[in-house]
């Protein structure tokens, strides 16, 4: 492939690239927000980013707290809505204390505390006269909040609760915004009163003075250390938290599900349990809303990197480098579809849950656990796919890649590890097999396995490449994957002596079975996206193409699960294949523009191999003539280190080797 | 799955721990070596590592220039011979420009010099009066150096050559110890001489002065700024360089193939070009050796944190954890016997170049080209695998992945891209299919291919799970699995309308085939490395396991090549999976004593995970204290950009939200 430029592609597009970037935003109020917000941080010089340089965690913390603070007058300043406060800290791209205190710490109080608390805190919290941290997991206790160690333990004599961390496995650790700046935490704690454990209760602990920021008294606070990459999470303060006796009022314990009286009697409140869950909905679509910002992110450096670079003619050996990228650009918009229909689950959830009815609740759980689990182990996989394919300049910071991928790698684990997330999507499966015809029919993005009986004996009819682009093929071929893998899974647990060592045994099976649901999931939603009109000159009609891109790249990466359950031929995946390769030919072209409809900046992206003006080895120059190692010719450390060897004074005896 | 220590693990091993070691350092001698080399590192308070520490860039290669002196003056002062002083820098873990000096740029000379240019040289470089490096890629030319830019030409009237940098994509980049330290630097240049240009050659070419360090007339040099991790490469000062009307005299041409006369005439030596092949061979078994090694490491940490790691129960949906890391386990065994035959075919192969005899080249280079690809890209992600299995605690830089990852992971793109030499196997692959039954049969790893008539047509026997086990089924699976690749791929190119067309829409199932082969090899070495006597009680035993899961865990995660070709019926597949099941629980007692047995030492480990006393938490705890942002109770910053938002005092307007 000879070398090209980007403009030269661009002008190939067979879309409106525009109309592409309304989509892609969710509609023209957010891309005109998200612009507004991008112009004003690039444009601001408190915000430049120096992520070429190494920093001491010290440095790089206070520039943290620097960049914060000023964002925070800016908010004020311009009077920002809280959606415009946080597309700006979205731009900062840089993580902070801040994006907790917004978005978890202050979430939390809504979701757990009662009317009254929420109007003493709030008012502090949205001012930030205090600023919080919400600290459940504990050093020895990460996904299993049932095992948490902490304590409070009620008090009647002063009216308050006792808290203690009796182990070193109970310390709190990992909470951002705690190690370094929050003056208060939400704790999670195991509620003792009258000599009984109720288990596991959240409360609003001060941990420093708001006079001195210096820790409580019987508070140990620190930040656990460094962490993965030269930037990324360093920024945070994730911190440890350790409690000694420490006592806090009764009313500091969140009550809106449960209460202690005065007389330490616990007394559950008329709130139903269930509504903890609206809120885990909402962080799960958030998590897969960014799976497919940061998948578009790395997808928009490869591409254009792809396209300027200078290739070496196929005969020497490497073809078509730039296929490899087409599925994870369709995965990029799939997932981008994915969210919206997430948002809109959330709000059906939420509104069946105001009139009590709670039924959806397990299979909600079940989808949005295993679509968080999906989404953000192929997008980090993704991310590194997409670096290395950018060859050796993919391992410099000044790609922009490397600390894209460390940022972005840990919500594989937070908000429930995707393994563990994976096999709670496999009980539900289970589950619901097993109570298949007994009146409790499966509904949502289950229902399709009421129609087992059919999906496990009708084999694929596709005859022709062709047949394999309609999306009633596609469909029926996802939901028989995932059907026979389940009914495998189940029929494997039931030979097994007992229900528990079957799973056990079963747990790559199940695992297995959980994707190709899941995948199903994102392939309906993207197709069902594309069932409406979309404005635009070829607009559709590209979206049309990733969709399907989308769903033969995983018929054909998965053709082990279709063959093995006998639904595909082999001949069938090769058609499959086939199919996938004129696809291929038809994305090539619309590429580039494909990724300039996710309208990142420059300055956003920070990626010397994703300008948009495709000017990358003058801009890799440029970036590594400013590293602080070449203010000098000479390097530091040359008269005490090297001079010695070179001049053969070294040490004591100069013998050669 | 209830907490247990590594003790009580330990007493449960079914084999001499001991002897093991001897077979996984490649006996006695290398065994002690490493340990030998592992406590002298360990107890030299100049070694101590402060990994978890955020440095500067200036300050990591200030701190590393010093350990690369000091350990100088120990090789000298100890009288270390080659092979110490490499174990010496290895176990230092800490990469510096030495590696390069020692490990390059003294190889190239040995291998490109003739004997007057290495009598000059050597000893210069063996002393370090010099300090070199090996500068070979372009910023615009990575893989292929047919393409490199650079100009080098002769100039009778001064009786040397020119050096040229023409463009910014010809800046020599990424060599390391050439951005601060190398006076000296092998340049691979376009060797242009009366008016023709004779392709690529090596020249020497001093850039520094050896008085005061100071870049020569002529010379740009600089650091190329950082790279992944927060430390990884960063400790190495890959550089960048250009030449602006250099001379160099006409002997600092590398002549051992060709020369240059006064006259300015092109002369072929009568060495074989071939020879230059044999470095490569030996460089590639290198990286197959580091790769065990590196999994290995990983590999422990994750086994020994897995085992005391508080786990939930089977039915909180967390079983059977670890049997993820058994493959991981027994892959790292797998390259390690794969390096030491890597070793004696390096051996083999330079026999017979020395009797001219270069027949065997195109195999040997295949075959090394494809085990570096599939060993680095497999460890890469088995390194993440493991990191991800330590849960949240593998994001800690204390945990010792993190920076595993970033150390390891260029060695996907060094010494040929690995997609790129996967190609090329795939191309030896065709040209070996189309020349069978002309006479010239393949030999070596690739002499299977001479029954493919056979392996195309006969399928798999296995009737019982049992029958996997036979190293001559899994042999013949494995032959079958990558002929009947190699040869669809045959057909499909065959069908195009150009070869070149063909091989560039085949390239997905060509890399496909070229990872069956390469598999094939790994498998084949392991089984033949058991076929000798190994002493110790157990030892053999377990790798025989090993290696049966080793092979059977490639069966069923490649289980889509099998059924593909219709080798293997999905029951065949069943019984695989049934087999490796039965073989996790064969190897989980013996999990913790197998990593024990890679004798890695809590200093060189670096993790409070993968402690050998498993005291976890505690260190955890420990290390997370020692970070420099605990050394106040109150941060760097508060005064400046916490405390004004607190206490309201921030900017103008401090409005309400």
């Amino acid at each position: 492939m000879e070398m090209k430029t980007l403009a030269q592609e661009r002008s190939k597009a067979e879309f409106d690239v525009e109309a592409m970037k309304v989509v892609w935003a969710g509609g023209e109020a957010s891309l005109r927000l998200n612009q507004r917000m991008a112009e004003l941080v690039a444009n601001d010089p408190e915000f430049q980013k120096d992520s070429r340089v190494m920093q001491t965690r010290s440095e790089l913390l206070k520039d943290t707290f620097r960049k914060a603070a000023h964002a925070w007058e800016l908010i004020n300043k311009l009077h920002f809505t809280e959606e415009e406060a946080r597309c700006l800290r979205k731009h900062i791209d840089q993580p902070s204390y801040a994006d907790l205190h917004w978005g978890v710490f202050i979430p939390a109080i809504k979701g757990q505390a009662t009317d009254a608390q929420q109007k003493k805190w709030l008012p502090l919290a949205y001012s930030q006269a205090i600023i919080g941290c919400y600290a459940q997991t504990e050093l020895g206790h990460g996904s299993n909040v049932q095992r948490l160690e902490t304590t409070a333990t009620f008090e009647p004599s002063t009216d308050g609760f006792i808290v203690n961390t009796p182990t070193i496995a109970a310390t709190k650790w990992w909470p951002g915004g705690l190690g370094k700046v929050s003056t208060h935490a939400i704790v999670h704690a195991r509620l003792l009163t009258n000599g009984k454990d109720y288990g596991i209760h959240a409360f609003i602990v001060q941990i420093r003075s708001l006079e001195d920021h210096q820790p409580l008294p019987g508070i140990t606070v620190a930040d656990i250390g460094t962490k993965f990459g030269s930037r990324a999470y360093n920024s945070v303060d994730n911190g440890l938290l350790r409690f000694n006796n420490v006592h806090i009022p009764r009313e500091n314990m969140l009550m809106r599900l449960a209460t202690v009286t005065k007389e330490g009697k616990y007394v559950h409140s008329n709130v139903p349990t269930q509504l903890a869950y609206g809120a885990m909905v909402n962080v799960r679509k958030s998590i897969v809303m960014d799976a497919s910002y940061s998948l578009a992110r790395a997808v928009t450096i490869a591409v254009r990197y792809s396209a300027v670079r200078r290739q070496f003619g196929v005969q020497d050996g490497q073809p078509e480098m730039q296929s490899r990228l087409f599925p994870l650009l369709a995965t990029a918009y799939a997932y981008r579809f994915l969210g919206q229909w997430m948002s809109s689950l959330y709000s059906d959830t939420m509104a069946c849950f105001e009139n009590n009815d709670f039924s959806t609740l397990p299979e909600v759980h079940a989808c949005t656990a295993g679509l968080k689990s999906i989404a953000t182990s192929t997008t980090a996989d993704g991310i590194e796919e997409c670096r290395k394919l950018c060859g050796g300049h993919g391992y410099l910071t000044s790609s922009g890649l490397p600390d894209l991928f460390a940022v972005y790698v840990p919500s594989c684990t937070y908000e429930g590890d995707n393994v563990i997330l994976l096999l709670q999507v496999a009980r539900y499966l289970m589950k619901t097999l097993k109570f298949l015809g007994s009146g409790k029919e499966p509904s949502g993005t289950a229902a399709y396995l009421s129609n087992v009986t059919e999906l496990v004996s009708k084999n694929c009819e596709v005859a022709k490449e062709s047949d394999w682009i309609s999306p009633k093929t596609l469909r029926y071929a996802f939901e028989a994957r995932s059907a026979r893998l389940a009914l495998k899974c189940a029929t494997q647990i039931a030979a097994a002596s007992t229900q528990d060592e079957g799973f056990s045994e079963a747990s790559c099976e199940l695992l297995g079975a959980s994707r190709a649901h899941c995948e199903l999931i994102i392939v309906t939603r993207f197709m069902g996206a594309l069932e409406r009109e979309i404005p635009g000159r070829g607009v559709k009609n590209q979206l049309q193409i990733l969709c399907n891109i989308y769903a033969l790249s995983l018929v054909t990466t998965r053709a082990g699960d279709f063959l093995m359950t006998g639904y595909l031929s082999p001949e069938q995946v090769e058609l499959a294949k086939s199919q996938l390769r004129d696809l291929f030919k038809k994305v090539r072209h619309n590429a580039v523009s494909l990724v300039d409809a996710f309208d990142y900046t420059d300055f956003y992206l920070g990626s010397s191999l994703g300008r948009y003006d495709g000017n990358v080895y003058e801009s890799l120059y440029n970036e590594a003539l400013k590293d602080p190692t070449n203010a000098s010719a000479v390097t530091e450390g040359y008269t005490e280190f090297i001079r010695p060897i070179l001049k053969q004074q070294l040490g004591t005896s100069m013998s050669r080797l």
